[in-house]
């Protein structure tokens, strides 16, 4: 593998920017195992397996694109409560390949699950027989390009032989960039919580980078706990919290075919006892989950394609979230704010312009605008204190807040993107070659 | 003034891209003047006046933001049904100036209806006084800069002395050019065509650049003619036709606080006899008003901020119209494909993804994608015939022609494009310093 852990690891800690970094560990219930299956034509993880012995409860939210992968078509018809595995490749994102590469899925589903049935007679004091929709997929990576079963075929007795019930930050950093396309970081966060009085984990890998809008876009997301949590409370646990955190991020407006966040419960950390996703046992867990998700989703943008600086846009005093939101997005999906962004030009008329064309009725007069701790519009006028050569300053910093305050009423919501650089356009118009 | 004329008409005239490029030449009761008030650092005309000896029937479409510049404030106070004046400058928006630029603009009409009534003592058989709320603004350029109220006034008695009843090729080409801002080129346009008996013309010019998205972006477009037509009339002709034309144009989704088309009409081709916007005698004038504001929407898209390419998208065989809009425009917006077109790269699967993120239904089986007259989806597979090869070739054009058929129904539309380029990233990092 090409990547130098150690390397990474110490230019992961110096980078302050998002924050520390921290390290996984294990997780009871799980095996995550990487491989190259050459996929890329350097030598690269480019498929991740993680595995649940005893079967993990899941739940998922998709893109909501209209054209959907056929990955996202294979786990939709996934009526199994609790899943086996999870196979995630990159370069290739199965979409647009039509039969064939529904077809593919099979073929590999068939395969892993006799593998896995093999493995689970010769582990387990019960073994049980893996079926073929007790598999998931996640793909990543170019839309159209035949799907390529063969060469992950090939590759899965080597994953099927790395499982390995123990887990620790190296294993968890392999796989984290093992899922990455043109991501330059891997994204990974966790968190300790109680459930009841029972510690559980809830850890999470993600990539991103580009097509990211709300909605989910070329976004994976895995998130695994060892608690007992039933499919129907992660479901609604985890719609819940992917409004303010995956889907509160944006780095082009471009939403893909592929996206895909789930959660997964090894259930074991058993006798929860718990009744609804509104049980208040869970509201430690709830929590974590939404720190965990939002950690990841930020991470996401700031590493967003050819991204210089980590935007925040807060929006807030509004009459409803929704009016929020699409102020929020407005400025956030902005090229013109997103490139002033990049030349560090505090050029707070486009911030305007952005407001003004999200079509949300407003009182010019009451409008308040911040850039960082500068306060640039008040009572709909350019503030006297306004100092173009601070707020300039200000510019230079890597983490930029934007505040929007209507004054209207009492709904606020955030939105996370970076800003529009050359190289973003380099990494996009060369992307295939 | 820095721009050499003749090798203006020169450079336009051996670009073909856009068609044959067209003088315009004489119409009668209207006079252009242009002046460069110092609004730049360098000598540019920056002024521009269009005079109406006889007065002039008018209609305006606006921006759909909801913060409008104090010049849009301005014109929509104006009830008059025939103007006498429409002083356009550029470089300050006059948006977000608050009161101080709605206070501007009144102490230019004060002083401009003066000069203007005294030109009409000294010109006319029949003098008038022209009034403050005869005369439209037009502004473009940086929000939210103190409008240069003074510099303005100081430069009107040189518009009004400037004042030729007479128009050739050269004065149009100085309007056209001194309304631009980032625009590398002016952009003008004309038809003439019979309303009953009688020969009309219809003259128009426009900026763009950026900001550009429906609804009217950082958008000047200004038609002249010289028929007898009324404001309602004129009004019903300006809405109808700017949904396919102005409206279906995008650089980079972004719309702005000044966008305004207008329409002028002289009166000094007489006794039209119109009796509504839907009497025949219109259907060639329609025609023309039409083709008139494609010409010039073309034009603005084509020189987007760091265009390279001119990109026409059309979507067909949809139940509705404004499904075949959304397609359009979630193409044309779409960051990712516009820096594949940027890199010539046929990466139709960045096609798919707008396609699909675009909230309209329809059945991927049935879905065709053509780029020039190169088939590459068919019933919603990738066509045996395609060759890459040849798509990379044709990706190499100037001009991308886009074609997606839902075969859902017999409705389309048309929108009109450019590419993402690093030069966009250069002109909207840098535009204020």
């Amino acid at each position: 593998m090409a990547i130098n852990l150690n390397n990474l690891f110490n230019s992961l800690s110096k980078n302050s920017k998002m924050g520390d970094f921290q390290d996984l560990d294990h997780i009871d219930g799980l095996s995550v195992s990487t491989t190259c299956a050459n996929l890329y034509s350097e030598k690269r993880d480019d498929l991740v397996m993680f595995y649940f012995r005893k079967g993990a409860t899941h739940a998922s939210v998709y893109t909501q694109s209209k054209l959907i992968s056929e990955n996202i078509k294979w786990n939709l018809k996934i009526n199994k409560k609790k899943i086996k595995a999870l196979l995630v490749n990159t370069r290739n994102a199965n979409a647009f390949t039509g039969k064939d590469g529904f077809k593919g899925l099979k073929i590999l589903a068939e395969d892993l699950s006799e593998e896995l049935t093999k493995k689970q007679n010769e582990d387990e004091d019960k073994p049980k027989k893996i079926e073929q929709d007790e598999i998931l997929f996640a793909c990543t990576g170019t839309i159209g390009e035949s799907f390529p079963t063969e060469k992950i075929k090939k590759s899965i007795p080597e994953l099927v032989k790395k499982i390995n019930y123990t887990q620790n930050k190296y294993i968890w950093m392999k796989a984290a960039t093992g899922i990455l396309t043109t991501d330059l970081k891997p994204k990974l966060a966790m968190e300790e919580c109680y459930i009841g009085k029972k510690l559980v984990k809830v850890y999470g890998i993600a990539k991103g980078s580009g097509m990211i809008y709300p909605n989910m876009a070329t976004t994976l997301g895995f998130i695994f706990t060892d608690a007992t949590i039933s499919q129907s409370i992660l479901s609604q646990l985890l719609k819940h919290n992917i409004q303010k955190t995956f889907n509160a991020i944006s780095c082009d407006g471009d939403t893909s075919t592929n996206d895909m966040v789930s959660i997964f419960a090894t259930g074991e950390v058993a006798n929860l006892n718990l009744t609804s996703s509104k049980d208040k046992k869970l509201s430690e867990f709830n929590s974590a989950l939404f720190n965990v998700l939002l950690n990841l989703s930020k991470r996401i943008a700031a590493d967003g394609e050819g991204a210089s600086k980590f935007v925040t846009i807060k929006v807030k005093n509004c009459k409803t979230e929704e009016e929020a939101k699409k102020i929020c997005f407005s400025i956030a999906n902005s090229p013109l704010v997103k490139t002033a962004i990049a030349g560090e030009d505090p050029n707070w008329g486009r911030i305007i312009m952005a407001i003004g064309k999200a079509n949300v009725n407003l009182n010019p007069n009451k409008l308040l605008i911040k850039i960082g701790n500068i306060l640039i519009i008040e009572n709909g006028k350019l503030c006297s204190s306004y100092d173009e050569n601070e707020a300039a300053k200000y510019m230079k910093e890597e983490k930029i807040d934007l505040l929007v305050n209507l004054n209207l009423g009492k709904k606020e919501f955030s939105a996370y993107t970076m800003d529009l650089t050359k190289k973003y356009i380099e990494i996009n118009s060369d992307y295939r070659t």
